[in-house]
């Protein structure tokens, strides 16, 4: 049905952005690897390709909120929730050899932000896990401007490791980074 | 002559590399902008784009690791090193409307790291930069391991805010993230 074209062209698109970006994914790259009908693609998305990657973005941005909030749930602290996200960033990018990063990180640095919808999606992204992180932060009784700025630091950490991790093809930034983090983070360091 | 044409092909492809990335910069807008013979860039560069992407990446990896080595030779700590060289970020995205980021960024997360040779770049340029930094906090006293995990931590969340000013069209994150790291770095703190 119509509806599952629709989203095999957000899933694979989403993909595709984690691996290399906007200006490298091709539509007939999306439409045959999704397996979309033709005409298809202009039928979902009329506004086009960004259009599509804007919402490509956003499904990602849900998905990396509902696990965030997921693990602030499950943690006894911001500290606990913020060990496992790194792990699994870990565990995702061995699983796929470096290959899979962060959607909105590749849609920011290639360019692509020139595009008003993209910039919306993206930026709406970071802010949106930064402000989730704050707020936890702030429920373990730090201050709200120091909550902030312990939160964009954390989500920093995240976009700037994987970065790292890609061009070192290894890990190890990822695990020190969050080690440092968590020294920060203790109450009781 | 010959050795100002490798030069500016050298300058031009980092400018792009920076702007829009390994993938999005063809050598005809290479050889355009650098106003290159035709011929030269083979002459110059037999091994083609990723070799050329390869020295322009090392040509800003020793800019760059200049800029650190003077940061920290001339503040009095590498904290306050570390809040100038944030501050020249906050300058730089500004001055170029949130155009230029870092290049190693740009090629880690659009595919190019599959190529060795711009992975070789990229990544060593990232482990020296993280390596002066933990030199320097060494040399302020901190353990081996310590300074490790924080020059990890300080590089990521320079590459990261670049992300989120790029993605968010604020230098907001640099400037939290960079409050944020100089509470932990502050002797007193």
């Amino acid at each position: 049905v119509a509806s599952d074209t629709r989203e095999r062209l957000i899933r694979t698109t989403g993909r595709l952005l984690r691996t290399q970006g906007y200006t490298s994914t091709g539509l007939n790259q999306v439409m045959a690897e999704a397996d979309a009908p033709k005409g298809s693609m202009y039928f979902h998305f009329p506004g086009g390709k960004a259009e599509l990657a804007a919402a490509a973005i956003e499904r990602f941005a849900g998905r990396i909120r509902g696990h965030l909030l997921e693990r602030l749930a499950t943690s006894g602290s911001v500290r606990d929730a913020v060990a496992g996200f790194f792990d699994s960033y870990v565990e995702h990018l061995e699983a796929t050899q470096f290959a899979e990063g962060c959607a909105v990180a590749t849609v920011a640095l290639d360019g692509a932000a020139e595009h008003d919808v993209l910039a919306d999606a993206a930026g709406g992204a970071l802010r949106d896990w930064t402000g989730l992180l704050a707020q936890a932060l702030e429920a373990e009784g730090r201050g709200e401007p120091e909550a902030h700025r312990m939160a964009t630091l954390i989500i920093a950490a995240i976009e700037g490791t994987i970065v790292m991790a890609r061009a070192e093809r290894s890990t190890e930034p990822i695990v020190a980074a969050r080690d440092a983090l968590l020294a920060v983070l203790d109450p009781s360091g």
